[in-house]
């Protein structure tokens, strides 16, 4: 433990609220907190290539286990290099564990105390992830960052189905921490509980006993009311420690992610900017922005002024005739600046959280946006 | 004419063939001939930013009039700012005439001598385009160069058919000529003919009498095979003056360039890099490269090791696991690949013009594709 090439710093806690500023240190540099990680499924940001992706600020990048494990298979990643080569991305990865993907979208999926059988979601081929499987190709692509193997279900649902999941979850946490080897990885485990605080702050608890160098919170933003997602973070923040990072997973919307850091959320990954980018829905400071609408054909303003993306290089005119004539550029274009538009934020978050003014920047964003303040 | 913007500069004749090392002085920069033209059909080379294209080396895009004039319509371009402005790139482009699209794309063709009338590919609609609409079209949008509004049929054709289209593309071109309107726009004439060589010399001899400032061979490349193409040149390029550019339309592949370079051509456009790119077919030095073929799963090396494009950055095998996963990043790059490959070919045969060596380079060119020396 003492020579990890991992460290996390907690550099200031803003006076206002609970939102903190932090730093993390891992084997492919260093990561300011907190930090939005943009999703690379498939070992590429979709439409984005990687001087692009780095172009936007992004520090870290996310790459999906299950959807990796299938295509092109880990050994195939780890044979052309690991992810980071594969990818051509120099900074830090972080690699989900496939519990979600699981889930969502495998075929008649089976759970067993040992882990899960599942038909793949491509061509139906059998397969099984149990929580050292999940490790052993995590380590195989050789993210920086692992996650815990769990058990996700959907909500809502029945009190007894939820705890269950909630407690195999952290049995197979367990089984990750003894199954996982590689020095230059560290391994996140995964706070599950539905949207009971009790059960959320139990499941913390037991996961802390374990001595995780970080802490995400899984199973939110799954289609409950955003009030709920954060009033069960207000549960599960304060059980968690302070010196280790906190990563709310899947998480989310421009207003989700100022609600969250004010918090103490360090960490965030959505598909929304590139998933809403590719489907001409643009986000800006002043709300978002469809751009397929008629009124921008002839607009011959950025989406932002001040945006330094390659989009904003262009009119929204433009843009709208992009997608319009169904060229692919317009999807590149918007997500570019999708990516950009959140790493600004959260640049912009950072900031002001040094200057203990993260309340007001909250307010003045939410405002700006036109959405409502939770509190 | 003596304040014209635009200025052709024969600097050099290669002294083993007809290659010709140019120059092309336009408002919007300068091009080195011979040039390659990437096709921007709806005012975007199709996946690649403005900023990317320009890395390629491309000095010069073209964009389809017909196109445009459907997608987002001229006056919108014109209120865009014109297409420069509207698609972001500062350099020369070229428009043509929207003659090959209405034959090759349109609905119900009927030609007169007025001009013709079609229904629009996209949503059927009735439109028709003259050769004074044609040339106020291309004024709207604002490009560089115009191509002469002309009648393209199909090959292999009745003579009749031929010589009659033949006849009226000329007619037209001097209607073109005295409907132009903009000094800052070149327009270009364009001889047709089919593949009987006194035929394009004399509708040659007719253009060249009319006093274009460059002339483009049209018709060609539809099918024919290369060999045809390669005589109708020989026939044709004498016939045009050595004091002005001459454009190849729609022409073709690495061999083709190389070719028609050797027998005095300056400039050509082709959709294949992009075409071919999108559908995983590659070039370089070695020939055409299929990356969704299996041989390449495990692949560390680039496309070309010395290629400086950002697909070389990454190995083959990450390509083909791009497009196996039908990620949106498997055309952009090879697309952008393909472009480059292009333009670092012409950079290469204008060196090799200015060495006198362009035999010997299109020898060893061609000895590498494993193409077919035609001479």
């Amino acid at each position: 433990m003492a020579s990890s090439p991992f460290r996390f710093e907690l550099l200031h806690s803003d006076t206002g609220c609970d939102a903190r500023r932090g730093r993390l240190h891992t084997p492919h540099g260093t990561v300011e907190l907190p930090t939005f990680m943009p999703v690379g499924t498939l070992g590429t940001v979709k439409g984005v290539d990687i001087a692009r992706l780095r172009e936007t600020g992004a520090q870290i990048v996310l790459g999906n286990t299950y959807h990796l494990a299938l295509r092109p298979g880990a050994n195939v990643v780890a044979e052309l290099g690991g992810l980071h080569v594969f990818m051509g991305w120099q900074g830090p990865i972080l690699t989900d564990s496939g519990g979600f993907q699981v889930f969502s979208l495998a075929e008649r999926v089976k759970v067993t105390e040992k882990g899960v059988s599942f038909r793949s979601h491509i061509d139906g081929s059998a397969l099984e992830i149990t929580p050292e499987r999940s490790i052993a190709i995590q380590e195989e692509l050789g993210s920086d960052f692992a996650m815990a193997f769990d058990h996700v279900v959907a909500l809502p649902n029945k009190r007894e189905v939820i705890e269950d999941a909630t407690w195999r979850s952290v049995r197979w946490a367990e089984r990750c921490l003894e199954a996982a080897q590689r020095e230059d990885q560290m391994l996140l485990g995964i706070v599950q509980g539905g949207l009971d605080p009790e059960l959320r702050q139990s499941c913390a608890k037991a996961l802390v006993s374990l001595d995780f160098r970080g802490y995400a919170i899984g199973g939110l933003s799954v289609g409950e009311p955003p009030e709920e997602m954060y009033s069960t973070l207000e549960a599960t923040v304060p059980a968690l420690p302070t010196e280790r990072p906190r990563y709310l997973m899947g998480v989310g919307r421009p207003e989700d992610l100022v609600e969250s850091m004010a918090r103490g959320v360090d960490m965030f990954d959505c598909v929304m900017p590139t998933r809403n980018g590719r489907n001409a829905l643009a986000f800006t400071d002043q709300g978002t922005v469809r751009l397929r609408n008629s009124q921008h054909e002839r607009n011959r303003d950025p989406l932002e002024a001040n945006c330094p993306c390659p989009a904003c290089q262009h009119s929204r005119g433009y843009l709208r005739h992009l997608f319009q004539a169904k060229e692919m550029l317009g999807p590149i274009l918007t997500s570019i600046h999708n990516i950009t538009y959140y790493q600004r934020l959260m640049a912009e978050a950072r900031q002001a959280i040094e200057a203990d003014s993260f309340s007001e920047f909250r307010r003045a964003k939410l405002a700006a946006w036109g959405a409502k303040d939770s509190k």
